[in-house]
């Protein structure tokens, strides 16, 4: 139980009529090691990338080793959140969620030439029977392998859309920009089998769309290109990418055409070779990637499927990466300012954050007061587990109001100097929009219900 | 979009009235490779264990290499449902959820002196520049670490319990019994830090007290055993076992009182220390793991908090670790029959499966009603992404319904001969329980009501 006055408990148990609601965060109780003397190693965190360098001088990553990261829980919940958007539109899809080891055996990756090919980049160790393993950058060998040791799979159970979500390691040769570009992260993979090119191409098309989907509903610009299919293979694939000036990756953009391309597939140009219209630079963060794979792979590891004449055919795939934790950080440098957080609104770890007021000040009396809020807030089924209440009494509610807006709630819910008269009001700040409203009781209630509604 | 007619999609729209709904999972579109000639490699699944085999030869769980697994969309399910259930328990505590990397430097582990006195089943490697890592199999250097790089860590932010729930890595010498003893695996471990010892003893008495609750909504008989410390180090330990024959650990239990020990830790004995009862042996699963390590690792690392006086003071530590994917195998071990899945119901991987009408028979009509059904119950909050249908029509009926109890579907709603008749009725199998209900479509929405209801 996190630590809360004895009454307080009461007043939650009788007015939630159940002693199993969990209670709202306290703000004092987070790990969030904000404002410690890692602020000192502030020389360490790279200048130029701001979500990184806001990330962790919040205390909401913290470095574990060269390119490696600890997520501290806003992080783990913003995960989370992001996970439940990309797994909802996956299912849409026809996605099937399943989980593949990390740890890969040598041989697979021998099979398909990239254990050499693919360099320093792929972690490799042995076992303790001497095997080679390798950690997986991304998983076309374990998929194709396990698909094509099926013997009868039909073409009555295709298209196929497998996909997983987990810890993905690469070797970087400079680790940077803290999630961006790390060793270890977390990323969507989807693999997907098809009968004909034809329908693969249209299983290609249909998972583009979910991309677009979920990139809306992060409300986040991203633009997609033609893309170099690199050590992956395949014939064509499609790069997604956040524009941010601190993107490793330099694209050339049609001003009036969907013309769009990355400088590793095609020399610069000032043209476009689709409308002759001009083209700008710019640059980009690679957030996912699709290859159209073909039978690159199917064909190395055999993986086919029974047509409609009962004869084996190969099978035509697809691959589809997003980067998770990389799109969590992409979206906060395209969003934020210089110090103060700002996620994705269904991102926000907490969307609303109660601000009680100050030990001993005349407005403490309503102390009581804010706690309730919160709780009736917390009710709401779009707010459930997203309601944190700063108790941190012995700072100012000024102070606290700027310190929460930097730390990225989207809502401060200030029960400040009004709350004491006779009809008591209550400050909302409408953080992202840079907007305060002095409402009543019944009218906050009537203001979340509208914003934060599902 | 699985594959449906466009008119059960329509009826669906219409129905649902909204595009944005999901249709129920179709058995046939699911992947479930079961009845494979991978049942040829039956030889290689261990014959002894159930859970495994029945795993295996029903396409939940493929293996990947030695000692590592593929878990298919059931199993990910599953698997969901149960951090679900985890993640509540640990927050009803006070627990906070972090990502640590599975990366971990090899330096921390040589400050434990863990490195070497863990021996072979640590995978070691190096990155690029010759730097040594290993892959966490828990993560006790990896948190203390963390938390002592935390100067300003107040009294009045503890106890702070922080966990996961991530993938570990083990190398077994003889990695067996599938996701029992696997070499990559997921386990939830938690690491609390308190202020004293007395206060880290509350600790671990509220995370122990959560696990009970864990296994009580899993309806699995775990009992909780004095364990022996081993490599993890520390005070002492408590061992949860779920009771079977392919138990690799030899418990003793004293026949009246609570006194239970492993042998490990205590050699065999016939009269209980406590009680003077008899005692018995039995053979048991670990699943979990509770360790008071006081300030063996804070030492270690020197972790710090600043008491109440202000100065700095050694945190007093547990850790507590939770096998998931093991706990997944070990209830199936425990409920299961010969070769009839049994998950405990909270994780079942889908609640209900309805069972269309053989294709050419007279009940074919009835089709668009069973489809309507499992509409319906897919509307119940309780029920949501947990209704299949088995749309094998070209299988009779009776065989569905075995193959249906077989896969471990609790509940099948089968559309057959009697909704043809004036007042249609459905059979409902309650598989676990091993009864059978014919109802009428508003009986059968009673039932689940009732049985389903959250």
């Amino acid at each position: 139980m996190v630590k809360t006055s004895k009454i307080v408990q009461e007043i939650y148990k009788i007015a939630s009529g159940s002693r199993e609601k969990l209670l709202p965060t306290r703000l004092s109780q987070l790990f969030l090691p904000a404002n410690t003397n890692l602020l000192d190693t502030k020389a360490q965190i790279e200048g130029n990338c701001k979500s990184q360098r806001i990330l962790q001088t919040q205390g909401i990553v913290i470095p574990a080793g060269p390119g490696t990261f600890h997520l501290l829980p806003l992080a783990s919940k913003a995960m989370n959140k992001l996970i439940d958007i990309v797994d909802k539109e996956m299912k849409k899809i026809g996605g099937q969620k399943i989980f593949m080891p990390c740890l890969t055996t040598g041989d697979l990756w021998k099979t398909s030439e990239r254990w050499v090919n693919i360099g320093a980049e792929l972690f490799k160790l042995k076992d303790r029977q001497d095997r080679d393993i390798c950690l997986g950058p991304t998983h076309e060998e374990a998929v194709t392998s396990l698909v094509s040791s099926l013997p009868n799979l039909s073409y009555k159970q295709l298209p196929l859309k497998l996909y997983q979500i987990t810890a993905k390691f690469r070797d970087e040769m400079r680790p940077r920009f803290g999630l961006l570009r790390a060793r270890e992260f977390y990323m969507k993979d989807m693999y997907s089998f098809d009968i004909s090119e034809e329908e693969a191409q249209s299983t290609y098309a249909e998972v583009c769309e979910a991309y677009d989907r979920i990139f809306k509903q992060l409300c986040l610009h991203v633009v997609k290109v033609q893309g170099l299919t690199g050590n992956i293979g395949g014939k064509y694939s499609h790069e997604y990418h956040v524009l941010s000036e601190i993107g490793e990756d330099q694209l050339q953009l049609c001003t009036s055409c969907d013309f769009r391309t990355n400088v590793e597939l095609q020399e610069t140009i000032s043209v476009c070779p689709m409308c002759k219209s001009h083209m700008k630079k710019s640059q980009g963060i690679e957030v996912g990637h699709a290859f159209y794979l073909g039978s690159v792979y199917s064909e190395a590891f055999n993986a086919q499927y029974i047509n409609k004449k009962g004869k084996p055919e190969l099978l035509q795939m697809c691959c589809y990466g997003l980067g998770i934790t990389r799109l969590m950080s992409a979206s906060i440098e395209a969003l934020s300012s210089k110090d103060k957080l700002q996620w994705p609104l269904k991102l926000a770890p907490y969307l609303v954050c109660v601000i009680l007021p100050k030990a001993g000040s005349k407005e403490e009396k309503s102390c009581l007061f804010g706690e309730h809020v919160a709780m009736a807030l917390a009710d709401f089924p779009g707010l459930a587990d997203n309601v944190v209440i700063d108790d941190r009494t012995q700072l100012t509610i000024g102070r606290r109001i700027l310190d929460c807006a930097s730390l990225g709630f989207p809502y401060l819910v200030v029960v400040g100097k009004q709350s004491v008269e006779a009809l008591p009001k209550i400050e909302i700040h409408d953080v992202y929009n840079d907007k305060v409203h002095v409402l009543t009781h019944a009218e906050t209630m009537d203001f979340f219900r509208e914003n934060c509604a599902s």
